[in-house]
């Protein structure tokens, strides 16, 4: 079915709910593009057809619905099929939704589900949003070291309706501890009669519950795992990190970079999600803070007053040198940023860094100066051209230096690299342009040097 | 072991070339640790090493190398030893690597290969870069319908060697038409004797091998795939993209976008690979174009010379004022960017968004002319605040709707969004800040119209 097949049996079946018409579509239809497809209908609507889907498609389709929507869904939910959803659901997704659900609602709930399930809530909904243990999830498939890869293989199949995934399996000893992992094309390769202790992989690589979620991202990408085992101080396994939740991870974090770079605060949801009051908190203070950037080069400006008044053809070029500065340094600062998050360059680099920046940005600042020279003589004279070129070459090597120096410096002092956006380098850029441009004119064109 | 262990063990073995000492080393590092280490090294070095390797090791820790080091390492391997790595390789690390490799070599290893791997390279090789034909691999699990569950699995035991994952197969026809999927969990799942045929998905989700390599990307993660089936024109099954080749490809792109936005051609490779004389290209065409956007700039101020003559105080706030209506376009022009690339917003929301960004732009316009109001007074007096204040409200207002709108003209115009970069914005709002700045101090001041 297509997209408009989908929407078009939704309509129907609100029209006349049928639980024959679901099924048709379930047999039909990714659940993923029947969530996309929910998302567009009131919210009321999207409940009533929940209600009519089979418990498994219903936690299914509420899987992909964004989290939005979810929370809106949830809530208008009668409680008994609030419950039965909540134990559908993927632990992690579901202690999320707990987190976001409102205190009366969160009550009504737990008393329903059993203890083991409250438990499991409870504790993942105890990390802190940006850890590692906020988005691993519980449903993994553990096995013991003494079990043959026959006996194995029958475990598997017996939880494998309830974990997230048994391609991978966790090997503990009797505290829980991991000493090891399997995955399924091991063990149904090995010999049926021999120990899982004697084929498994041991010392896997593992992360903190407490360490930050774009570790476990990370590891996931740099070692190709399927999935990422959590461990907690004592190297008990609590969870595990799969890849597709590695995934969301991966590019939340570069939504976030992305934005930072472009001078937003951190939005913490998806651009079409966020409503106008939040848009507007998270730009204006970028906004007002450079305002206050711009004053130095106004007041830079006014200090040269003077000068300028003698040479008014030199604001015509004042446009031209500030924003090259700028634009060079917003390279050189988006360049380092990915470069820095991607972890592609580390904080030992920065020398090595420096030294090819300072030639790139030389050969750049030679470029612009001669790009500027001709439009110098013509505007105003040789003595002006001689001013503009040298201000270029200067700026452009500044710009780019401060862009490339800032991210690491940030990272230095364990801030985000992503805090040095374009928007900061451009009026950093800026006053230095200014002073350097009027200063420089102000001594070539032998004018008076104004006082303080 | 860590880094720094597998480093100094690297160094014995290269002062002591020991295959015990390397098999010790296999037990207890990653592959990808390995390589990481071994990268650090000379390409003498590296060679040396591999050679000591175990074949199997080899083509793991090759496989983890960069790409600019695989194509170092092997030209300067003996022939003999790079067919047989050729031979374990990934089918599609395979076909990038003789992409790369220079027509001599390519020619000496051909003739070493099998019929079928030759045929396998040449088929891979001659797909463009960025189709997802290039990043497929053709070493997939396939399964015929006949089969009984149990003589699948069997079938799955014999390929495991070869292929890229056995989690997920594809159910094919006499004319390897795809019919069908069925995981391995499904597989273990089923009673021994069923067909094949009767539990498999039909329809899989399918991607053709001459689409974009990032449609692929989009479906693995819209649809939580392991791995995404690639089919030809006649929907015969021709390779599969895995998750962590989605994952590569998905990062890929994210460079690019980020690389973009900061006016940067695209690199192509990552920012450590580039070379000095490679970043200086990709970086000097945006500076001067850039440079010919702010003659308009400079060509407006010169328009108004007399009127800066007139009040040379306008100079202080014209930084201010051009910089915030680039800074509140890069802004819009960042989030949009990262919306459409990452699909949270489509072409037919172009309306909802405009609305919602003038109803955003607005408020922060307002804040940002309450915020300088003050200042013009304290600078100029009352009429330069009013002028100030007016310029920056639309300002901020302009700068916001271009850089929302630019996104989505190139997306419709069928170029990538990701060419409205921030200095671009910056540039067309530098221009129409100084037209406005001047003309409504011209207006207001009661000063003489410039003639053309």
């Amino acid at each position: 079915m297509n997209d408009l097949e989908i929407v078009f049996t939704l309509k129907a079946l609100i029209a006349t709910p049928d639980t024959a018409t679901f099924e048709v579509l379930e047999r039909n239809a990714h659940p993923a593009d029947i969530a996309a497809a929910l998302a567009q209908l009131s919210i009321a609507d999207q409940v009533r057809l929940l209600q009519t889907a089979s418990i498994e498609l219903r936690a299914e389709i509420f899987g992909y619905l964004p989290e939005e929507q979810q929370l809106l869904v949830a809530e208008a939910l009668p409680r008994s099929m609030l419950t039965t959803l909540f134990l559908q659901m993927a632990p992690d997704e579901r202690a999320d939704l707990y987190n976001r659900l409102p205190e009366e609602r969160r009550e009504t709930i737990l008393p329903a589900l059993a203890q083991a399930e409250r438990e499991d809530i409870r504790r993942l909904a105890a990390y802190p949003e940006t850890t590692v243990g906020a988005v691993m999830t519980s449903d993994y498939a553990s096995l013991r070291a003494e079990l043959t890869a026959a006996a194995a293989l029958n475990e598997l199949r017996r939880i494998a309706p309830d974990a997230e995934t048994i391609y991978q399996a966790y090997v503990i000893d009797e505290h829980r501890h991991l000493i090891g992992t399997v995955s399924l094309r091991e063990l149904i390769l090995a010999a049926p009669n021999k120990l899982v202790g004697d084929f498994m992989r041991p010392d896997p690589i593992t992360v903190h519950a407490d360490a930050p979620r774009e570790e476990a991202a990370r590891l996931v990408a740099d070692y190709d795992l399927l999935a990422l085992p959590v461990v907690n101080d004592n190297n008990m396994l609590v969870g595990i990190v799969t890849y597709d939740d590695a995934r969301d991870i991966e590019q939340l974090e570069t939504d976030i970079d992305f934005h930072k770079v472009g001078a937003i605060s951190d939005l913490g949801k998806t651009m079409k999600e966020a409503s106008i009051w939040l848009l507007y908190r998270k730009r204006v203070f970028w906004l007002v803070l450079l305002v206050f950037g711009n004053l130095f080069s106004g007041a830079g400006i006014a200090y040269f007053e003077d000068t300028i008044a003698a040479y008014v053809a030199l604001v015509f070029f004042l446009p031209l040198l500030i924003d090259s500065g700028g634009n060079a340094g917003s390279q050189s600062a988006t360049l380092m940023v990915r470069a820095l998050a991607t972890g592609d360059v580390v904080m030992r680099d920065w020398a090595g860094m420096l030294l090819r920046e300072i030639v790139v940005a030389g050969l750049l600042g030679a470029t612009m100066a001669l790009a500027v020279s001709g439009l110098g003589i013509w505007r105003g004279g040789e003595e002006i051209a001689i001013v503009v070129s040298l201000t270029m070459m200067i700026v452009v090597l500044f710009g780019s230096l401060v862009g490339m120096s800032l991210p690491f410096l940030l990272s230095k002092f364990k801030l985000d690299p992503a805090a040095a956006s374009a928007p900061l380098i451009t009026s950093i850029a800026d006053i230095a342009g200014v002073l350097v441009y009027f200063a420089l004119a102000t001594a070539l064109l032998d004018l008076p040097v104004p006082g303080v």
